[in-house]
């Protein structure tokens, strides 16, 4: 069967590129980072979508796999483009010194065997005091950040832990026994380049000189994680599990209510869309749907930016970009029936590859539920005591990643009114550092015994191609103002929705006070009952944005992360708000600083909309051993796009379809 | 057997105070508007529940009646307090001309019956061209509100609708045909005053003068509905309904996981509070405490203010403060096992009276219910690929209002690791008014043919009464401060959140660039991991304030709205934000302004915080004919109150608990 031009390359395909690739570079080592489909160009896809649509057989675009990977003996990386069907090799590329793609757990892996068996690790590991505890050490590789060189290197850092000093249990948590160095290592140089040592006497450290602190001036080989505890998070090293939760079933006893076609596109309540799975992004929505009409083109999650508060070197260097520098797909897990999700699961796997070329398959990448999520609308006529009431089904994607200490909980909802919802859950473990017995800091919280946990953000990133019913849009702003006192607002009471198209691109900033929120248009459509163009409403998050100083290489590379909305021209394969290349970038290169910089019409256009939005992130106590999610909604909901409510027609939540049960007991009723 | 003193009055009770009420005024007639429990003073509460907690028997506080009512020969509204186990009034007052109860249905209806007989109303809809439909029209019947006039009778102001003209179906959507006029009513002169035309030109009236607008250049009685259309809600008047959506059933085989003890107080998950109910708030919550200690004193709903858009008169005068003027308590719906919420429900009953003072019992008018919330916390050691994961288990305690035309949906929710959160759902259908054919108006959206949606806020205030490990608080105001270039911050990339307690009353606004947010203190327990003082931090709603001039009555009357946070010293009875007598206010009496002008000492002392924040609704079409649930959340999340993650003793989630069904089909994780 012909794969849909969105699906992603079968294991067979890979194995296929794979080869294609080795037989090009015979006699050299490869290191692969990714292979992927890339997406075909919307001038392509989009007549093939409208044909498909009409009924017709038309002929796909070129199927096109995307390699990224190393050429070791010549230490740099490549790319190429590789036509699938006939395993042609169809443009590849030689990247210049200083770009380097994603770091990889196999990079981290060599790194840290090599770096532990070198001379200057082990004088650390003596003057830290942990000698003894050598065989608990381990570590998070960390992608090496940038501060203020550029072509640097391929470098890697590596924070040092150490598994309960008691224990040793291979599942203990680590994050409780920092250690204060941080071994840098040449990833393709193979060799160890320094150790730099952490300071550790919070507020009393001097920030500008590495490593000074009270570890300097300890004692030499005194154990400096003495002071800290065991803290763990895993149920089986708990001293005292809760008893009383008593089971919560989902039963679906019709099965679910989507189904699949031929095309693998869902078909839920309405909504008609495709999943997609790539390396970098994980999770992607394709030619949504409802109802017959076109509202997206494209959802994906962009981009993330990790930035530390922490000035005092080498860990301020801390600043992770997980898309870019690790990759939503490949830090997707291995999601588990009962687990990770509770009710009637279909799961989608997704196919990787390891350095050496081999491909294969991690199973339930993605996975789909429905969930009732409470009330969908409600009215009684208090005249009658008539009630009609609905619930509100949704349909969610979910995917999970774990990028280290962190995990990143992804999904979108479908509903039943054609909103769809970006949910985000942040959990796991919080990045640690040591800190002196008796010293605070105030760029981070002590959330253990000698265990800081410093301030950081998580700036989201989300792109939204639209296609609202069509692909010439318009992003409107639409900005609420009080209307002066005069003699048509005599009471001082009038207000105003003010509706202000963006002609070219731009960004723009949420602002709280205009009640500011942006609208997707097509101006070419007007809603019949309102007489507004149709569109859809981004309901997005108004937070706080990077920190960075103005000049700082931080906020150079992660220029993104500096305003809330970007407004850009489509342009084929520009899918990453922080540029393709992130990892030891010192600017953002290729992402919507740059689409932004290009000056184009926006109006009446194929326009993309990128949304920054973000946690910024002081850690509680109550965030270790192990963080309860936070969790963040961002809400796009049609606007003058349908000519009513469109959950009108949905049936009417009553005792026989949804069978709930009262509970009596013998107090009944008392308040 | 003693009623708990946060009980509510039962039957009996309530039926003893009427007896009282009634003879002291022998001879007259009462039109009684609310009984309910007067809460004793915090000063004799505490150490009562002190006592009870230490496991003794204590004296409870007096339990006291208070009673709302007019004496109808005077044209006066009376309160009293009554000494429930004696029968005995303690205290009774008379309030001033101008002081307004809120208004009930028998007070709408009474008008309703009174106006529709009078000349005036008659030629009204005589000159609307809608004499043929007279036993179709109806109305809501709203506050007055206030323009400009003090001291002013006692007014009722009805929006005019008219049932389906082809089928007068009582449950048809009588929004979908608006009348314009609006017949205003003296309630206890009982007679009508006046009748109002509405403007329905949009934006070429002249907002300056009553009634202008097409509808005074229109042939005189020419139905002004004419181009009004069926739109209806109700699931038996649609056309088609969807007939794809599966059951989804939740089961709890070994029942819920909460008991009620003796006192009435919930018990679940660690958790330990009581729920409450009053006429003016309807659910509340009181004593909460987590693993014995204590969070909150009481948490409520305290007032809404519902200012709308459009200054053309009369219509200029719709702004109703959904507590004070109508009740949480006496609009709270009955709700229905399998419609209102999924599950295993336990239901509270709320004891009521009308205005004869019969007593009866709201069967329903609370629902508590467990619900899984997605996933609680994930980490994944990358190393060893072992999973420790929990879900999210949440307790619900959901009350649902009916006022007027729009329903809004309360819900707090309990949680695993301590955190409570209140989520506020709006739907029902949007108060319309009419627009003649081929206009639009700037200060509302067409919804449907003929009907303008004007724009509107929703500002809600939810007040926070803490006793954070004891009732001598402090609120903190937490800052992120980007830190300047130098010596400690050479790379730019510092940031500290700096810790401002605050000190004096006061009221305070959010502030996203800041990452502003409010932590609860005790400064007299400190962390012993942190060294930082124990508190809850409020995850507030960062939205659009009222947008009533500076000046305007709208504002004087609802000063609450106009802020973000208000921090006030604890004072015995100040519940409501916009103070007790809001009905036909010209300005907020006895609310957070006149608490924080106080200018008392909030430091580590009995505080109260006061968290304003709301929805500002242009209508969309797809609001129409009711609208899909708004969503609005609030955190409440211990910060630093405990010594780690308070969930971290939840049991894994497994297959074996939790019994999910994976599905499979013919085209198996292709995407």
């Amino acid at each position: 069967m012909t794969p849909h031009p969105f699906d992603q390359l079968s294991v067979q395909e890979m194995e296929s590129v794979v080869r294609v690739v080795k037989s090009n570079h015979s006699g050299k080592s490869l290191h692969l980072k990714s292979i992927g489909t890339e997406e075909p160009p919307k001038a392509l896809m989009a007549p093939f979508l409208a044909a498909k649509r009409a009924g017709k057989n038309p002929v796909p675009p070129p199927r096109i796999a995307h390699v990224i990977y190393y050429v070791l003996e010549d230490k740099l990386v490549n790319q190429c483009w590789v036509d699938v069907p006939s395993a042609k090799v169809v443009k590849s590329e030689v990247l210049k010194k200083g770009i380097h793609p994603p770091i990889d757990p196999w990079e981290a892996n060599e790194a840290f065997e090599a770096a532990f068996d070198h001379p200057l690790v082990k004088d650390a590991i003596k003057k830290c005091g942990v000698e003894h505890l050598i065989d608990n050490l381990t570590i998070d590789g960390w992608m090496y950040g940038c501060d203020s060189e550029i072509d640097m290197p391929r470098y890697l850092q590596m924070l040092v832990y150490c598994r309960d000093p008691k224990t040793n249990h291979q599942d203990s948590n680590m994050y409780a026994f920092p250690v204060p160095f941080v071994p840098v290592y040449d990833v393709l140089e193979k060799k160890l380049v320094r150790v730099d040592y952490c300071a550790t006497g919070g507020d009393d450290d001097d920030a500008a000189v590495e490593g000074v602190g009270n570890y300097d001036t300890r004692p030499e080989g005194k154990n400096c994680i003495e002071h800290c505890v065991t803290n763990d998070y895993l149920p089986e090293l708990q001293d005292k599990m809760r008893t009383d939760l008593k089971p919560y079933n989902v039963l679906q006893p019709e099965g679910p209510s989507y189904h699949i076609d031929s095309d693998g596109y869902i078909n839920w309540q309405k909504w008609h869309f495709k999943v997609g799975f790539t390396p970098r992004e994980g999770l992607v929505i394709h030619d949504v749907h409802y109802d017959g009409r076109s509202t997206f083109y494209r959802l994906s999650m962009s981009e993330m930016a990790v930035p530390y508060a922490d000035p005092r070197p080498p860990l301020h260097r801390k600043m992770a970009f997980d898309f870019g520098d690790c990759g939503g797909g490949k830090c997707a897990n291995e999601l588990t029936l009962g687990c990770d999700c509770l009710g009637t699961i279909r799961y989608f796997d997704g196919n990787v590859c390891d350095p050496e070329g081999n491909v294969f398959t991690r199973k339930n990448v993605i996975c789909m539920h429905e969930q009732d999520d409470g009330i969908g609308w409600k009215h009684t006529n208090y005249r009658t005591d008539v009630v009609a009431i609905t619930r509100r089904r949704i349909l969610v994607l979910q995917t999970i990643l774990t990028v280290g200490n962190y995990e990143y909980i992804f999904a979108w909802h479908f509903d039943q009114s054609a909103g769809i919802q970006l949910e985000i859950r942040a959990t796991g473990i919080v990045s640690t550092q040591l800190i002196d017995a008796g010293k605070k800091s105030k760029f981070g919280t002590i959330v253990s015994p000698g265990v800081m946990a410093a301030s950081h953000q998580h700036i989201f990133n989300v792109r939204m191609d639209p296609a609202i019913d069509g692909h010439q849009n318009t992003v409107v702003v639409n900005d609420t103002v009080a209307l002066p006192w005069d003699a048509k607002n005599p009471h001082g009471i009038a207000f105003e929705n003010t509706k202000t198209p963006i002609e070219k691109s731009c960004y723009l900033d949420s602002d709280i006070q205009k009640n500011r929120y942006l609208k997707i248009c097509n101006e070419n459509k007007i809603n019949p009952i309102s007489g507004n163009p149709v569109g859809y409403k981004i309901g997005g998050l108004a937070t706080a944005m990077l920190y960075a100083q103005p000049g700082s290489v931080s906020r150079n590379r992660a220029a993104f992360a500096t305003h809330h909305y970007w407004v850009t021209k489509y342009k084929d394969q520009e899918l990453f708000a922080g540029g393709v290349w992130t990892n030891q970038s010192a600017n953002e290169v290729g992402g919507v600083q740059d689409a932004v910089a290009r000056n184009e019409n926006v109006r009446n256009d194929d326009v993309v909309l990128w949304h920054s939005f973000g946690l910024t992130h002081h850690p509680r106590v109550e965030d270790f051993p192990v963080m309860p999610c936070e969790i963040m909604k961002i809400h796009l909901s049609p606007n003058d796009f349908f000519t009513g409510n469109p959950s009108v027609d949905v049936p009417k939540s009553n005792q026989t379809f949804n069978r709930s049960v009262e509970v009596k007991d013998c107090r009944s009723c008392k308040i």
